[in-house]
């Protein structure tokens, strides 16, 4: 099942999708939102799940094309967003990167932030930066939203309160992080909200590439029309999901609607380039001496989108572009 | 005007409570939820005052007893929490007690650190911990609700964005806090969910303790049912909420229902106490050698409460027993 937030309000108007991403439906008597839809899954969920079946089969009434461009974030705004750091190659460049140590216990004790999730931009808005000088960056993900799940979980039973996966640009302001992370208290200024694949896509229905925990397929990063990277998603994570859940979950629940992000995808074999500018500048720095790649100017444009075994896309594709904030 | 939600669902009933906080009112046709209110302000605010006004004339009809303890946190999930840190001597003793060094550029750029916001306690549920050994803490706070606020908003303007004040419970557990730290992300473990005081204050009815940016009256924190500490929250603070807002807005606009805390309140001068247990352990150690107040232990209470200048409770009273967590 496909799932996504037609805009329109704070929330936006829940819509089922078609798996081709061609066609949708406004569902407002199952549930208006799709934060509705999670607080109550259980009835919810089944519902859903029937009107996609008929978009499939193309027996839906009222059924109408599906606009990427017209869709917020799945959830346009959401009342938690923990990003991991799974991919710990791009940990070690990132750091080495900005001259910060590699934290003691990487490998067994995951990095994880709390990210703001108040208001997200949309999969195709415009990226609102005041300044080029902050060092604008993308960061292409994959995330998970869950349901209720209890403190303490394991990541092995983590897994089961998997409700939604889509794709993530984490914008980073490559310039203001290492002063705050420096500050000792996280990221506040250095990471700006980020925005959501238009779709996001129910565990059973991405077939063999999902294994529970872990989404195995390329995610291609297209930066002003030239691909970027295509590292996949399934290789070199050091933690699956289950695992990012259970480490938010160690002192406290988390809400239904939680969305937990795997970090900044990222391959130690050469040839399939960074889902970030960051890592593409260290690995110049270590090759070249210095980067030779700028960081995103105002006009550059992202592109982050999977496909699927027979090249169809999965979630849709976050494509933005990189606009002065005006203010 | 103050308001409240009482228990029920994920987002309580918004009810307006009356001036002595003795009667409230649930005002469904109004806004069902605090949130509903924060996202139509506009429209919902003057229709919540009149019923405040009727509250306290004594002719609301349908109005009932106002019970604390059936009360949720103000807005017991939301969209965003940040958490300033804007009393420095606070911020000076707890690094002390950890080791860490101060931060360059403390008195002009505020710490502030963003919290989690999807499920916060009740002011009178328990404190769920599942170990002693974390170092279970309080910290007694005042904290703001915003309006939406635009990104880049300067400290004079951000004043007028508050829409609500409040008391917070920012439980901390300090034994986690050293090395989650260091990991360089931030608070993830060491900051589990706070709770709020039972009722909301628009600014307009704190009267002359309150400037526009801070409010002026002793903060009372109650350990055991012995007086623990009553520092000005006027007093000592390097940023008010204004520019607190400022900060957090720097590289980002804040929706509506975003909660800023102050950070611990602080106050230089002797004889006033503390609001959380590691200051006092620092000055312990700085006078003893070693701290000799404990931790809080699993039946340890916490009661956080001001009082205006006639004595009467503003917010209502977080009152807190700390209980194993059986998971």
């Amino acid at each position: 099942m496909k799932l996504a937030s037609l805009k329109g309000g704070r929330d936006g108007r829940l819509v089922v999708v078609s798996r081709d991403l061609e066609s949708c439906l406004e569902v407002p008597d199952i549930a208006p939102t799709l934060q509705a839809a999670l607080d109550d899954w259980k009835t919810a969920a089944p519902r859903l799940k029937a009107v996609a079946e008929s978009l499939d089969a193309g027996t839906a009434k009222g059924a109408r094309p599906f606009d990427q461009a017209a869709a917020a974030s799945p959830l346009p705004r959401a009342y938690q967003f923990v990003d991991g750091s799974a991919y710990l190659y791009h940990v070690e460049l990132v750091r080495k990167a900005r001259g910060a140590e590699m934290p003691e216990g990487l490998k067994t004790d995951p990095l994880m932030y709390q990210g703001l999730s108040d208001s997200f931009i949309g999969p195709r808005d415009d990226i609102l930066v005041a300044s080029e000088d902050y060092g604008i960056d993308f960061e292409s993900e994959v995330a998970v939203i869950t349901g209720d799940v209890p403190m303490g979980i394991d990541a092995r039973a983590a897994r089961a309160h998997i409700r939604l996966v889509m794709l993530i640009n984490d914008v980073s302001l490559r310039g203001l992080i290492p002063g705050e992370l420096g500050k000792g208290f996280g990221f506040l200024h250095g990471k700006p909200a980020s925005a959501f694949s238009p779709v996001a896509v129910t565990p059973d229905a991405l077939g063999p590439a999902w294994d529970g925990g872990k989404l195995s397929l390329p995610l291609v990063s297209t930066l002003n029309g030239a691909e970027f990277g295509h590292p996949d998603a399934g290789e070199d994570l050091a933690f699956d999901f289950g695992a990012l859940i259970a480490h938010a979950a160690k002192t406290r629940a988390l809400s239904a609607g939680t969305i937990v992000g795997s970090g900044t995808v990222s391959n130690r074999r050469e040839g399939v380039g960074s889902s970030c500018l960051a890592e593409k500048r260290m690995i110049e720095t270590i090759e070249q001496g210095k980067p030779s790649t700028p960081f995103m100017r105002f006009g550059d444009r992202i592109r982050i989108e999977m496909r699927d075994e027979a090249g169809a896309s999965i979630f849709g594709a976050i494509d933005q572009t990189v606009v002065r904030y005006e203010g």
